[in-house]
C-alpha cells in the first residue's frame, strides 16, 4: 500500500500554512506593525516560536516523505527570521515533496523506518505515519495557526482545511 | 480497506488528552487555584474555550467512527463545565469507539460519506478521514494542549504522542 496520499495531504496543509503567513503579513501591514514580530511570537515561554513551528512542520513533512521512500532529505538550515523567508521554507518543502515520484511510495506502509530519536528500534511505515509523523505534523501546523489567531490574524476553518475532494450526491 | 486503525489512533489521542486534563487538575491543586478556571480558558476571544476544544475533539472522533461504519452516534450534549466532567466526556467517547467492531470498518475507505455541513455532496471515506476528520481532530486536540501549555501546565512531546508501536532493530 502507498502512503503517497498522506504526504500529499501534508503538502496541501503546507500550502494552507503559506496562505496563513501571507494573511498574517497583510494583517500586520493593515495594523502598521512589523510582520516579522510574529515570527518570534509564541504561546508559552518554553514553547517554540512561530518560526520554529513552521520549520518543524516543514521538517515533519520532509522527513516522513524521505524515510518512506528511501530518498535523501535536502538540508534546510533553520535560518529563517522573516515571514517572507518562512514562506520560502514552505515552498522549498513543497517542491521536495512534489519531486518524489508517487511510485516511490509503493509498499511504504510496510517499509521498516528507523528514526534517529529511537535508537535500536524500527517502526512500520503505516505506524510511523499514523502514530508519529501525522500527529507531529498537525501539532506544529495547528500551533502555528493558533499563534497567529492569538495575535489577531483573521483565519477560519476554511483556511485551515483548504480544498476538499467532494462529489455531487447521486 | 479499513480505516479502523485511524480511529484507534484517535482513541489513543483521546486517552492522552484525558491524561493532560488529569495533569492540569494536579497543576491547579499544586498552585492552589480552581482547576475549572482552565475549562474556560482560550487563546483568543473568538476561539473556542478549552471545554469546547475537548468536546469538539471528542465529537470529531465520534462522528468519523459513526459515519465510516453507518453506526448511530450517541448524543453527547455539550454540558460539561468542569475538568472532571471533561474527563468523563473523553471516557464516554472512548467507550463508543471501542464498542464498534473492527469488522464494521471493512471497506470504509470507499464508503460514500455525507456530512450535514456539505449539502448535496459526498466524499469517499478515505478522503473524509484524511482531508477533514483527521485535520479537524488534531486541530482541536492540539489547541486543547496549547491552551494548557499557555496556562503553565507542564506537558511534553511524550504526553502528546503516548505509546508507539515499535520493534527491536534486526
Amino acid at each position: 500500500m502507498s502512503l503517497h496520499a498522506d504526504v500529499m495531504q501534508m503538502k496541501k496543509m503546507l500550502a494552507n500554512l503559506d496562505l496563513w503567513i501571507e494573511k498574517a503579513i497583510a494583517h500586520a501591514e493593515s495594523k502598521k506593525f512589523d510582520a516579522n514580530v510574529l515570527a518570534g511570537a509564541r504561546l508559552a515561554p518554553d514553547m517554540y516560536s512561530f518560526s520554529r513551528q513552521v520549520q518543524s512542520a516543514c521538517d515533519a513533512a520532509k522527513f516522513v516523505a524521505a524515510r518512506l521512500t528511501g530518498s535523501q532529505a535536502p538540508a534546510h538550515p533553520d535560518t529563517e527570521t522573516t515571514m517572507t523567508e518562512l514562506r520560502e521554507r514552505c515552498a522549498k518543502t513543497i517542491a521536495f515533496l512534489d519531486a518524489i515520484p508517487a511510485a516511490s511510495f509503493d509498499g511504504s506502509d510496510t517499509r521498516e523506518v528507523v528514526v534517529p530519536y529511537l535508537p535500536g528500534l524500527y517502526c512500520l511505515g503505516a505506524d510511523y505515519m499514523r502514530e508519529q509523523a501525522a500527529p507531529n505534523f498537525y501539532f506544529h501546523v495547528t500551533t502555528a495557526y493558533a499563534i497567529l489567531r492569538h495575535n489577531g490574524v483573521d483565519l477560519g476553518k476554511r483556511d485551515l482545511f483548504g480544498a476538499l475532494t467532494l462529489h455531487p450526491a447521486k
